[in-house]
């Protein structure tokens, strides 16, 4: 709330620890791996960047409105939504929209409320971004307010800003975007037979297809025969068009990976024509709630079963309550900061599934949870044991500095560290990616060195550890090559 | 154990690390703000000690038979309840009753059990205010226990501790005491008109006639009525009763907020006829439990849009199972250390009062909670979205050293630090009170001296958190200028 | 990964803390207690090592095969169990099975995926008991794998090597085992006599005769009848027929304790003619899944109820998942590092139990968990209050330094240090017993540490407590004398 503008320094030694013997051996660490490529496998960033090899627009559009985590908390402090200038269910984010608000308005609103995110991830991110890409040497606040916008603006023009001087800038090797299975992937189509083919891959998410409780659930089905060609009346010809939607996703878009944010870990694995049964209810929106959830269940069975057979590593992502707050979906729509993490169980729910493939090697699937009271009572044991199963990284709300470190500090001992495979950033935020990736090193680093620090490893270890966590175990586990 | 009287000091840098880096920015910061006065907005002191400014009575009857922290140690050890003079059902704690003990002998097997309290906040507090308030320089021991009575009873009877002088000693701004909605606020009145009347203040508790599990339902759905002159019988005059005695808590109390100390989060938006059915059941004894948790649940959701209305604060303090041990509840009746938490679900439980109100920026809800496992997942992510939800201090068990840096380490990235409201005592032990706000400035701002140690906030700004934690939050939130 | 043997050095200070004021002050405790006698009141050593005071096999059938810890961790990263030569169901682990490998070649296998154990308890277990058992002075890996197999069976055949031998040399004071309501005993009644008697006693664990859904349940309540000659047929007799048992356990084991391995923490005191009629059902293998939980739960009352008369120390285990895998079940049987844990509940589940017995102080019941979220919700809170509780040390996967601090740091604020028993190994891995007792030592000596220089206890109460920590409690807990 100091009104005059402060330093904005990042500190080289930053999350090393308060304490100076791990701060010690954690820069030494870091200096070993901080200069590795970035390995993005997995987020949510806009292919049409990098079809288009776009610039971005303005400091507003860029940072604030696509970040629910910036907007969540100027929201829970009485800042309506409408003021940020986010856009109402169906309207588009432009200056002609009925909701339309001057984007260096909300510009300031930020920045009169930017000590908000003191201690947050956020804050982090922010203070990283504004330092190394714009770099600005003093913290965003009221006085400079104006001043920010129309640098960042600026400098968002030049060439240095396209997409794909970023992606050399900040030296990211490869990045996964994510995309639902009735998706053309006609951004990724573009990047065809140039060399940013390889640096720019899609992931097949097909909640569309497999959430029954959606909305759009029968249309989508209807879509995925459309496409297709197959029957998708039949549970025989369903799952015939997933499957080919997968090879499409492969071929048209490097894809290595599936993505899949359920409610919960629940699967089934059900006989023939229970499932016939269930599928013919769902798709016909006769299904209750229940069955809408057993038929989700079932589907993880089914696709991890196609992961066998085509080699996609399967990513698990249980837990959130969607759309929370019922008045912000209705005039917001989803993704706009209301999605809450519930009491998730995985140890009963994964059995079906892993009962069936569990033991097969060939299958990978990654776990991700927003509930941390399962990394060391269920997750760690889990991925310490079966042959399919990884640790996903700490995620959302616990892609933070102490989430992070807990994430770690609660699954090492039973998990061991080449049972997870490295960071997600997991963004939209493209421009916080350095950042992002930055902040795991660094805590990984701290982690590895307190370890070092109390006896526990070698130094020679934790250089070898921080070389994995930070890049092998990443291409290993997405099968990048 | 050791039998020989050892040095009671309390160490300067207490509580501030075991890292000197640490410490050093924890001591500047405490500084800072160590003398700030204390505001008190939750807790159970007795109003009557304000309204006459009584002396307290002998060490026994002040230290140990009113805490339940105290004697459920001693009791976990195999020290009977009798044998510590805590008085049964119905008796009075005087020298008459039946199993009156001297409070002499009571003293001695405190003291030769204080060994059990190493390391617990019990014993921080004892010791810390045997130190400041009583001025000892040895430890309490068997040694010294007759001494040690003897001393504090001399100095009970002194004008500096009457409390009316205690309050200023203890330089307490502002106190909150909790009454029944049914209460008559005697006490508080007396205060009128005197400098009093803003220092010390009532809570609206309303659990008597919300909670239809009690014996005393149907009994004090009653006097409800004859206080307030309305229809009781009706679900429509129950709420308008309500709504009255709000304005008595206010009016003779200068309430602030009310207080809810319900087993689960639960809450229900009910349509009308259910609801006056729901009433009528209840009132009359025969709902079954689940229709008694519906009643509560639907009566948050009444009480937070009465607070929209009259403007008062509402805390929910979920998640206790309540006389946990039959046999001690049949002898000894309530608040006997018998409480034990329970597991505790908010994001369900609370979507239907927050689909009604959740949004509206009048409403101020304080959640507290005895679930640790929530901080991260449920309560750090609703309050860091909700306008009208903050998150109370860690409660109760967790009111620790340990607890209080758990409750920040693991809501802060998530809510920040301005969607939390400074600290809470919740005591009926009086004379603790300022160790227990010392404890919570030394921890938080050994918290905050660890972000800036860790180079993750300057601190300047942890100077400006430490002063907001401590005093402009906590003023902020519960509406005191 | 490093190819080139590396030194194997146990650090002095290790586990001590990163931060040197901590490592001071653990030094300082840890050399108060570190030589003090082992009490090992719960584990799974085989009895026939003490009664034929055997010499072991060759290191792969030592340290590989029987230690679940081991092979999970090499089997989750796709190395089957087959190829570590762990016997098939009903197979007997010798070269002629059908399965058998060289166990060479499995150590070799071993030594190549050593790097894996970086970072976890195994690893440091290993690292310990190479060095300070066996002498090595170099890690094991790929290139020393031979010379390692070699030199341990080598030692393994020495005189110093019997168990009775290792005995003296480990400083074991006392060591329990733990077997079935069935067994003869026969190990520990060769002691009979000897100074062994007192330092080999038993637990006995009657789940095999509680469980009735284990397949064999109505087979072993047979076998109790004949052992016994009590009428099983009814519940009076069964009673009768454990009693006996437990008093048989008592006078040819020496038995101090009981141990229970239940799911749930379930308990339940059901009428005598429902205990009649829930018995009548499971003895006949017509209980259902609930009943047979339901008749566990009211086991652990009437178990209880034994105690409180046959004076023997009660342990709860519950919380596993067990045979998760059910595929490694078929092919492989039990106790193969498929157990997973659940979230457990306490509060509501050891209710029943605890109204009936709950404030007996001749009753110790030690409640142990795999949730580490009871620990500061649940278990600490009624530890802290039942005069019958006591908390048994982190279990299993938390039976690490990270565990084990979080253990101390979230039940010490609410439960104290003298509602804890001390630590249990649990383990089958008779060499790394001096290890584990280590970690212990060294965990609560950093914890006791952290407190001292934290200002919270004195350096004086930090020894004394150490001294209870290591020594005292366990004794007195457990009651050995």
């Amino acid at each position: 709330m100091t009104a005059a503008p402060i330093q904005l320094a990042m500190h080289p030694d930053r999350l090393f620890s308060s304490d100076s013997n791990v701060v010690r051996v954690a820069k030494e660490l870091y200096d070993g791996i901080k200069d590795l490529p970035i390995v993005s496998p997995h987020g949510h960033t806009d292919p049409s960047w990098f079809g288009d090899n776009k610039n971005f627009n303005n400091a507003t559009d860029l940072l604030i409105k696509p970040d629910h985590y910036v907007f969540r908390m100027l929201y829970s402090q009485g800042i309506p939504l409408e003021s940020l200038g986010i856009p109402q269910q169906g309207e588009q984010a432009d200056p002609a929209a009925e909701h339309a608000v001057d984007p260096l308005d909300v510009w300031k609103i930020f920045a009169e409320n930017y000590f908000l995110f003191a201690g947050t991830p956020s804050g982090y991110w922010l203070d990283s971004t504004f330092s190394k890409v714009f770099g600005f040497t003093e913290r965003l606040c009221p006085a400079n307010a104006e001043e920010y916008y129309h640098e960042i603006n600026r400098q968002l023009t030049s060439p240095e800003f396209s997409t794909h001087a970023l992606m050399d800038r900040f030296n990211i090797e490869v990045i996964a975007t994510t995309e639902g299975a009735l998706d053309d992937l006609a951004e990724h189509k573009k990047l065809a037979g140039t060399p940013w083919a390889k640096r720019v891959i899609t992931t097949f998410r097909p909640d569309d297809v497999v959430d029954a409780s959606r909305e759009d659930f029968t249309q989508n089905i209807e879509k995925l025969g459309e496409l297709t060609g197959c029957d998708v009346t039949s549970w025989h010809g369903y799952l015939e068009a997933i499957r080919q939607r997968r090879l499409y996703f492969k071929t048209h878009g490097r894809a290595t990976a599936t993505d899949h944010g359920h409610p919960t870990a629940l699967t089934a694995d059900l006989p023939l024509d229970e499932c016939q049964a269930l599928y013919a209810k769902c798709v016909t929106g006769q299904a209750s709630e229940q069955e809408q959830e057993l038929f989700r269940g079932q589907m993880l069975t089914e696709l991890a079963g196609m992961s066998i057979e085509d080699g996609l590593v399967m990513q698990i992502h249980p837990g959130a309550y969607r759309n929370h707050n019922q008045k912000v979906f209705e005039v917001y729509g989803r993704d706009k900061g209301a999605d809450i993490p519930s009491p998730t169980e995985y140890v009963s729910a994964l059995k079906p599934l892993l009962s069936k493939y569990g033991n097969n090697p060939d299958l990978k699937i990654i776990l991700f949870t927003l509930d941390e009271t399962t990394y060391s009572r269920e997750l760690a044991p889990l991925a310490g044991h079966y042959p399919s199963l990884k640790l996903g990284p700490a995620w959302w709300f616990h892609d933070s500095p102490a989430g992070m470190l807990r994430f770690r500090q609660q699954t090492t001992e039973t998990a061991g560290f080449y049972n997870t495979v490295g960071f997600n950033d997991d963004t939209r935020a493209f421009l916080s990616i350095p950042a992002r990736h930055d902040v795991a090193r660094r805590v990984d680093c701290r982690y590895l060195a307190e370890l070092v620090t109390n006896q526990q490893i070698t130094l020679a270890d934790a250089k070898e550890l921080a070389y994995q966590l930070t890049y092998g175990l990443v291409k290993k586990a997405y099968n990048f090559e």
